[in-house]
């Protein structure tokens, strides 16, 4: 094809506009309970999604722990003990009123924020970057954004960004009741109701005692089970446990389809380093990591790498680099490479009362000069959005490519360029048509493809042509077509998703070329 | 090994504990939050469990999604829009005193349950199953189960199996305190405080005004999908949507280590049939399903189907079947295989004014006898447990062969029969030594087993008699060692798990051995 116009920015909401549409019509992502007006920011992955989903994570995994000797896996459940919400500083502020800055999403305490006088003009960037447009306003409210300085505040809000909820049989609301009754009787007998704040804290009070949490982050689990799995895995540091799951977080602000949801699914990896050489790991990490994305997208300086400013840095950390991608609104984070010190390990020891230390026999303490080095591991967390990564990379392989049909009409053809990796289908199996036993033979075809254990279809609906421009869209690498020719001879022709080119191969070649392509050449 | 015992159910609870001792110690299952005193039937999955459990998944979706061509799969969120529990029938009750049947497990309200006069005495079987001992009973309640007839009761509590959890920034405290104010400032004007019922059901009522639920369940979103699913896949009846995830239930009684635990997951698949035909795919898939485990199983003969009895059905099912288990502590369930008729999706679609049905434009329509034939499809739901498949496939693998020593002395084997396609590690490399560049050569082989996308280790830990016995007791089937002989003529030693037995094979046979073995040859 002529002409190939490959999407361009300027008209960045029609282009999240037509992947919400795609993944809707081809069965990427439906919005949650749709039937019933839909779940705000909860998404269904369908058919075509859920593949694309398990191939990123596989990807990463098959990254992280099949083709590493230091990293291992965990899979820990998204209801922990309140305690490790307690000690990782999630449960804090439950009662507090609690304000997001509108501006750069930071969700801070108000008594904690910086001190302006109201009336007082202020100047800060759009998004909270010094890349971002100066922007203006007039503090009304006796302080601003602490990260970065707004006037665009939401209201005060007393709640947390965990989901809590009841657990146990318990009949919690029983117990409120009943309490309230106990303080109305008091009345009765001359004694004063409780005031707003005191009434709050009791209601609180009951319920928190019955309550857990869902996980707002898969992290804590593989601080909490650090000790179990040294013990049972005899791992030595520097090593790592890789986690892939759900979290959950109540956000006050969702956008961007699927970029930010309360409910979404992480990939993160704490990996366990000795004290001091920590710069060196986030390097190496940092590094992998955008190595990683860049070796699975077609536009590879859409991803970069930014250190944040010391002024950024969360208080346990003393170092992070972000890995962004240059969505339709601009580059925003993907995922984060924290060095996170000794914090986590450190404070889940203290809590629990548990010595959550790496004990190094071949190495000298070098505090006392002797045999033996005991100490807290720091850690280097590179932590991945999931979910995120499945929008970047289908924003990543969107392409409309304008031709011109048979008939020398402009002609628009829509493809998925997904890594061969990352495509839900790897390839199409098309009779040509219900008849004369071509059906079958593209069975066969795709029998003997699926015993490679790659997700193969056989496809007969509609014409050939709609067909080829349904696996375009869906990011199909090859189709296989059995035709009339196929049984004179035995050969197929196989169609390129990239170039739409088709080449005309012996079965036996069009399977062997197609598995190449799809590196599953064998050894 | 001569005199090889299997273990015996004549101690059926040591070995429930032998499998949770082990699953801790080499890292399959560890209490979820244990630092913390952990959190009462919460369980996280360690290294080998999360592959373990990752393995059981792919089996299931190999041979339900990639396997088949009638059925597509979907990953739909945890958070569901409050309406469709409402709809499923899941919500009725939130306020009503249930009770829980200690003998069977039932939950039921009580003003629905069946009524009996106190003080009678009445007779019923343990577990509710008739082939279990008779017990009596004397009523003090007013009623006995409904369901198996037990006086073996809860209390009356006011609880939902759904967790329930506050949905967005909503300060709903905060709205339920001012609520009480406003009463409690009536009182003063003259007015009354309104009765522990009222109070309880306003509180309530603000409560489920900003709630939302945790599915108890993956089946509903197939059903709320299934126009979305019909309309991005053109799917033709019989076909079938699947799907694997995390449910929770608050459940009263928890037991038997991860069998019944508040948060699991599931495996399922809605399998969508024409009115009429559903006894016939009924009896497809109950054949389909057990062959399933029953493949994957050491000691097939400890699976079966039972046939539930008409008083046994779900009002909204015309049969049903349950894979049960022969576990420690008797038959028990694994998996349910019901016919659902056409209840769900004909109650979404009233609820929802939607029309969830299906055009069979090559049908006639059997009440008109014109062309084109639209129904609501009936339903056959195969329900797995995933994590209590889990159980179940280390309880079938779990194997102690008492033998001799070199020494003459009783040893005792420990070893996980379990199918290579469910092994967490398929092969472990290991050099003899750590030195003369052996390593190096484990370390070359495991990576051209790597490319096969199979987890591979290499492990230099230890003696090699600990090392094999370690593999032993974590499953995995094949064990090839380097040894100086090697370095001479390239030839390494592969160990059979199951027999002990080890061949004497070139690098290039070894692997090809190894990969026969794990049922990967090559197409």
């Amino acid at each position: 094809m002529a002409d190939t116009k490959i999407n361009s920015n300027e008209d960045s909401n029609q282009l999240v506009q037509k992947i919400v549409s795609l993944c809707k019509r081809r069965g990427f992502v439906f919005q949650s309970s749709e039937i019933y007006g839909g779940l705000k920011s909860c998404y269904d992955y369908g058919p075509l999604g859920v593949e694309l989903k398990r191939n990123i994570a596989q990807a990463w995994w098959d990254s992280m722990v099949y083709e590493r000797e230091d990293v291992v896996g965990l899979d820990a459940s998204i209801m922990m003990h309140p305690k490790v919400w307690e000690t990782s500083g999630h449960l804090a502020g439950f009662s507090d009123p609690l304000v997001d800055c509108l501006n750069c999403k930071e969700r801070f305490r108000a008594d904690k924020a910086t001190k302006v006088d109201v009336g007082t003009t202020v100047e800060f960037y759009q998004g909270g970057k010094s890349s971002g447009k100066k922007l203006t306003g007039v503090c009304d409210r006796g302080y601003v954004c602490p990260q970065c300085g707004s006037t665009l505040l939401s209201k005060e809000r007393s709640f947390n960004l965990m989901f809590r909820a009841g657990f146990g049989p318990i009949d919690y609301i029983g117990q409120i009741v009943e309490d309230i009754e106990k303080k109305v009787a008091s009345i009765k007998d001359g004694g004063s109701f409780p005031d707003s704040k005191t009434l709050r804290d009791s209601i609180e009070s009951v319920i928190n005692k019955n309550a857990v949490f869902l996980r707002p982050e898969t992290a804590q689990a593989m601080f909490v089970q650090f000790l179990n799995v040294v013990q049972s895995t005899s791992m030595h540091i520097p090593f790592g446990i890789a986690q892939c799951g759900k979290s959950f977080r109540n956000e006050i602000v969702t956008e961007h389809f699927i970029f930010r949801s309360c409910e979404f699914e992480q990939m993160e990896l704490e990996y366990f380093v000795e004290p001091g050489t920590q710069a060196q790991y986030l390097d190496y990490w940092k590094n992998t990591r955008i190595e990683w994305y860049r070796k699975l997208a077609n536009k590879p300086d859409n991803f970069r790498l930014r250190r944040h400013d010391k002024d950024e840095l969360a208080h346990y950390s003393d170092d992070c680099y972000d890995i962004e991608y240059l969505y339709p609104w601009g580059w925003d984070e993907l995922e984060g490479i924290a060095s996170r010190t000794d914090y986590d390990l450190s404070k889940h020891s203290k809590a629990s009362n548990t010595k959550l230390s790496y004990f190094d026999l071949q190495k000298q303490d070098p505090n006392t000069g002797k045999q033996g080095y005991r100490y807290i591991p720091y850690v280097i967390e590179p932590s991945a959005g999931l979910t995120r990564s499945l929008l970047c990379f289908l924003l990543d392989a969107y392409t409309e490519e304008v031709g011109v049909d048979a008939n020398g009409n402009e002609k628009t053809r829509v493809l998925l360029k997904l890594s061969p990796k990352l495509a839900p289908i790897k390839v199409a199996v098309f009779p040509l048509v219900k008849k004369d036993g071509l059906p079958e033979r593209a069975r066969k075809i795709a029998a003997a493809l699926r015993k490679r254990r790659i997700n193969v279809v056989c496809d007969d609906n509609q014409s050939i042509g709609k067909r080829y421009a349904k696996h375009d869209e869906i990011g199909t690498p090859y189709c296989i077509t059995v035709d009339n020719q196929s049984l004179e001879d035995s050969s197929v022709t196989v169609r390129d998703r990239d170039t739409a080119g088709q080449v005309r191969l012996s079965e036996q070649e069009a399977i062997e070329h197609v598995l190449k392509g799809l590196g599953l050449e064998l050894i």
